[in-house]
């Protein structure tokens, strides 16, 4: 099974990469361009019979190491390949 | 609109960081971690009509500035809020 793990910093958390690439955007000329918030993706490989277990096991994953709870969540999809 | 930019390196590029990060899932335990793949994950909120034009324009600032075509890939989504 695949997980893939998607990891934003929480909205109150102030996030100047986002910043940069939407100025940057601009400076570019896309000016419909009004935020982007910028976060980390993963693609885990997992050897699971259910998509229930790779789902917990990419749960444990982002809470241990993947995400900092404090300033960031995470949100996880599960699909074959 | 929300365009969901999903950028990863092509599959024939070496990933270090995805490697660390499975060595460091074994090393905790989780031995049904056979792969990791580690990207960019941006979100871009885009004054647009419509998906199609949110689409368009994620996809020129994905080629122009979000990835690098050269080492990577990219996938967008396209959804309200």
């Amino acid at each position: 099974m695949r997980a893939r793990v998607f990891v934003t910093l929480k909205p109150s958390v102030f996030d100047p990469q986002g910043t940069t690439v939407a100025d940057a955007l601009h400076t570019l000329g896309y000016a419909a361009v009004r935020n982007v918030r910028q976060g980390k993706y993963f693609e885990l490989d997992i050897d699971a019979q259910t998509a229930e277990d790779a789902r917990k096991l990419a749960s444990e994953a982002a809470d241990k190491l993947l995400a900092n709870p404090v300033i960031e969540s995470y949100r996880i999809e599960v699909g074959n390949a």
